[in-house]
């Protein structure tokens, strides 16, 4: 950092936030595509640089025993449990370099802040930099938070990268001890709370005009795959009423489950990503189709009514069709709610900022997913461009950075503990 | 052929086709599929075998120019003009093998059956064995029947299989002269009417319980490449209203497609055979989606008017969805109608023989589409099996066979030659 930007320290949080945001978007695996996976030299350079940044705010800085980057700043006395702030500092191939730096780098620049004021809180404050929270190199999400929780399925060691390298020898290789992985746990009574700023990786925020907003709950999500089977044939020979389409029973269920997600008013999406119809030739009716639906609500039992109510009517469709269909669930994520204690202490410091309180779901998976397990939740959300994410076209205004890390510090220092809520 | 067989020979003509259509069927690139493609050793021995049964059966037979099998029966006196029977002995990949050689092993055992009978026409009989209609290795089709209509277009010369051999080059490796195709030609004053009996490759004459059809038609066909540009988004950030799925768009267009031809009542059929949406992943909104559409229908006008309906109800939804829609003619063929004259024999011959006459257009192209431009076609369609063709199940009773083979045969002994129709 130049002595120029060190000046522009105290008159903006996002000046410095951005700043930051672009010297840890240049650790990437190559300069073109942003990529940062886990337990890479891209991970060690950008823990390293975290590290120095932590220290810099006044935080005690360590990696923990999954590649974490950890720093507590203590509170009145030293021990206190802490108001656990953080976001993940991995990255999707080709990424946006907002999402996940932006959390853990404003939280750092709030925990500067007190530090240069020289305040001291009735409480710790530890900052969390997940090292895996994206399961880019082995297939599988929430590494550096579930070890954080406690919940790490010791199982995953054995997967494997697409190099063929295992996630065991991936540790050792990194210095970690793959056998160790238990000392990243925290105990539940060490946490008042887990809070989490983020990009929103949609549109809403943007619509409504609004800079940040408060995350209601993470949607849980269901995927299921359904495959069609009709019967293949000549595309002049079969007269329309003597086929058994498989393509356009699939289009069918398509426009039934959008019809369905569009009516439903509270808050369901559906979404058909990947569709493959066989043979897949210009002239043959297609005989099978196979396509994925991705469902999330903000409510599980929501999620599960909508899940059961695409079924039954893509049932239906096959039926009529004379169709057959295969439908199964493969993949089923549980719906974390943000405690409505915390969630309204960070509506009332966007409030006190002198913004609109928005209330939204998360419809994207983050880190609280894990950590729900061993705190209460809460998140606050930053508009993004256009509402894009995954993407190099990921942006976020300076200004609203700014806000996002003003309403964060307003909450840690109005922050007041409250009773943690049933477990889910 | 056995002697055991050959004394079958008088009993049926369906037994005697139905042995040949078995020993064709083992001339294949590989055992397992068959596959008998242009310019190939299969394609020589099938020729010699073919030839062999057309000196058998009294003609006097030669490959031609483009290596066609062609057999002539003089009539009652020699040089007369001709009707022309035939269909092609080449076949897809992993093919039945009854599509072509059923038309023209029967042609053979018709003339076989006169000339055992000592009988001679007022006209002559030819019968050709097309040497390329499916067009598998150069990707372009009717090479065989363009070649005897004076049509063959000498730039596919250069074309290239997939190995990289250039028709040019196969040609010359065969034995002919590809600077002499023109050799095959033949002049529209030397044939009265070019007749083709073909399995129907479709249900309908199974529908209706009949062992043969009369087609009015070789629909013509237009095929269409449309491609739907949207917003990619993540699946669980974007509001249902605040999305532009080009997945979503595309199936509204396939269902909008299936429905107005569905309940058109002019043998309309549409097919949407290939599907690609991108980015394809299951989490993701589909920014992208592209498909074929081919359309067909048995008079051109009818086809022409369906291609401008179903674009400007695809535009619509386009429109509607905020999508950008580009959409492109990929290929276009006219409908090549029967003649009325000619189509009046064939059903003449059909209900002489004590079948119902039951008129269809043939949704698959032919031989005839090529052979309209020297002379007037009909064609007598024999019910396969569920309608399955292209494919190893394809399949054809004897017993259909045989009539298929009286039909043809009564059609030759009682043909009047008519007035040419006007050119298409």
């Amino acid at each position: 950092m130049n002595a120029q930007t060190a000046g522009l320290q105290h008159s903006s949080l996002g000046d410095e936030i951005v700043e930051r945001i672009n010297r840890l978007g240049q650790i990437s695996e190559t300069p073109e595509h942003l990529a940062r996976v886990f337990l890479t030299h891209e991970h060690r350079a950008a823990a390293d640089l975290i590290l120095a940044w932590m220290r810099d705010a006044g935080l005690h800085a360590h990696l923990d025993a999954i590649g974490n980057v950890c720093g507590r700043y203590e509170g009145e006395r030293p021990g206190l449990p802490c108001l656990m702030l953080g976001s993940h500092y991995d990255t999707v191939r080709d990424a946006g370099k907002w999402d996940g730096p932006l959390g853990l780098i404003t939280a750092i620049s709030c925990v500067a802040d007190l530090h240069r004021r020289g305040r001291r809180l009735p409480f710790a404050i530890e900052v969390t930099g997940f090292a895996d929270e994206e399961g880019v190199r082995f297939a599988s999400t929430l590494l550096g938070s579930r070890a954080v929780a406690g919940t790490f399925n010791e199982r995953v060691l054995g997967s494997k990268d697409s190099a063929g390298i295992s996630m065991r020898d991936a540790l050792s290789a990194f210095g970690l001890d793959p056998d160790h992985i238990g000392a990243a746990a925290r105990a539940p009574s060490e946490l008042l709370a887990y809070v989490e700023l983020h990009i929103e990786q949609g549109p809403v925020l943007e619509a409504e005009h609004l800079p940040v907003g408060v995350v209601t709950a993470i949607a849980g999500a269901t995927r299921l795959a359904a495959n069609l089977t009709g019967m293949a044939g000549h595309a002049g020979t079969v007269p329309m009423l003597l086929r058994r389409d498989a393509l356009a029973g699939a289009a069918e269920c398509i426009t039934t489950i959008e019809e369905l997600c569009r009516t439903d008013d509270g808050g369901l999406v559906g979404t058909v990503g990947y569709i493959h119809a066989m043979p897949g030739a210009t002239n043959v009716i297609p005989g099978q189709a196979s396509f994925t639906i991705d469902l999330r609500a903000p409510t599980d039992a929501h999620r599960k009514r909508a899940v059961a109510d695409i079924v039954r009517q893509i049932e239906a469709v096959a039926r009529r069709r004379k169709l057959v269909l295969q439908v199964d669930v493969t993949h089923e994520n549980r719906t974390v709610p943000c405690a409505p204690w915390l969630k309204a202490q960070v509506a009332e410091a966007v409030a006190a900022e002198g913004h609109r309180v928005f209330e939204l779901p998360s419809g994207a998976g983050h880190d609280g997913m894990a950590m729900i397990d061993i705190a209460d939740v809460a998140m606050l959300f930053v508009r993004c461009r256009g509402g894009v994410s995954h993407h190099p076209d990921e942006h976020v205004e300076t200004a609203d950075v700014d806000i996002g890390a003003r309403v964060l510090l307003r909450l840690i220092e109005n922050f007041q503990p409250g009773v943690r809520s049933a477990k889910v």
